[in-house]
């Protein structure tokens, strides 16, 4: 038996996300349809974290058990010549055989993108969040300061969800602007459901003087999504990267 | 009378290319009906230059003349309202009663993407050429200085054209890589139909090891297209911009 680490990217544009629903489209379906092609038979995929719907990765990971004893080379490239031009297999390795993309990993990063400007780029539609009016940038960086380290992150997790420990670690939280684009750059130990989408809202509140950082750290304090900024749509998140050890 | 300059930025993807055509999209056609919505008739649109079906623009240029009072913010912010999201126009500005975006231009620059892997990314399907085999780069470069300054360039020009004087200047030709994508910007006085292409079919058989500096010299010299190398896609072109004295 081998065990096979994918390193996926893809736009997320046309699918309901990751995880496998009956009579959509989804990320993982095309996967395990191209696989049972290949290797005959369609494998269950570990997946690091599940993505929503019109979540974009640049680095997705999955792992999967085979029998076969096809080339690690020649796999990826059926993959790749297999799949929907908006998925494609960056990497193809065999891992130890006790190796889980999701409880190996360490940390993982996210990227989100911010259009800023009247007009939006027809490069960036269903790839980035679209803000006409200016973004204060030192305001923005000032309220990252009490997002980063280790906090409760109850008021950042998407209301509903049922996690018991929302306790998480940001360990970096950048923002950068080149142009009209804005990227937000994150890496945690772990991230709650919506995390990185809410922190994109409230920076984005930050950024338009709704908000600055006292005011971000009494959100946090107050571990209530309902005191906090709304969620940034889904199209400008990408799931950058998950470092194992 | 008003003549108004716009600057427009588009993904061509979808169109049969700027000019317009019966019973296709194009963006010219696009740009006319939002003109007719907001200022009540379709304006002629005199432009920087065509672009074919699949070329792209980052700096499109073209002006028209109107009796319209309509304040230039506004009606910049209307198109940019009704014009799909695929077109947006990043300027508008209102120029000399004489000036035209074609004849006014002193020269313009192209952008050529390759995306230089054996996979393609998702987020460069139909906007890069994919190139699968290892490029190399300095004799991509070495062949470049053939290609700069003045020449006949009737071997770069698509076979069936009839444009009398071949000659032009190419001022700079650049050839950057990042990552796995490829970047040629050209900027000249004027191009042939289908030369930016031509340019770059030529770079990619020079690093694929099939064209050496004296090989083109000779392709130029020989102002033969059968020649030369193939025509580069248009998917991987951009107009960039057009520059006014």
């Amino acid at each position: 038996m081998r065990n096979i680490l994918l390193t996926i990217m893809y736009d997320g544009t046309e699918y309901f996300g990751w995880q496998l629903q009956p009579d959509h489209p989804t990320i993982a379906r095309e996967i395990m349809k191209a696989l049972e092609r290949i290797i005959g038979k369609a494998p269950t995929l570990y997946v690091s974290g599940r993505t929503d719907a019109g979540v974009h990765a640049l680095g997705q990971r999955a792992n999967f058990y085979t029998d076969s004893s096809i080339d690690i080379f020649k796999l990826k490239e059926a993959l790749n010549a297999m799949l929907p031009s908006d998925i494609a297999i960056t990497q193809a390795e065999e891992v130890d055989i006790d190796f889980n993309a999701r409880s190996s990993a360490v940390n993982k990063t996210y990227m989100y993108l911010i259009y800023n400007m009247r007009y939006l780029s027809p490069f960036f539609v269903n790839r980035a969040w679209h803000i006409k009016h200016n973004l204060d940038m030192e305001r923005m960086r000032d309220c990252a300061e009490a997002i980063k380290g280790e906090h409760d992150f109850k008021a950042f997790m998407a209301s509903g969800s049922i996690v018991q420990n929302t306790v998480r670690t940001v360990y970096s939280l950048d923002i950068e602007k080149q142009e009209n684009l804005i990227r937000i750059t994150v890496t945690g130990n772990g991230f709650l459901y919506n995390m990185v989408r809410i922190i994109a809202g409230t920076l984005v509140y930050a950024g338009s003087g709704k908000l600055n950082r006292s005011d971000v750290e009494q959100i946090i304090l107050s571990k209530d999504r309902t005191k906090g900024a709304k969620t940034a749509p889904a199209c400008g998140l990408y799931l950058k990267g998950v470092n194992y050890k």
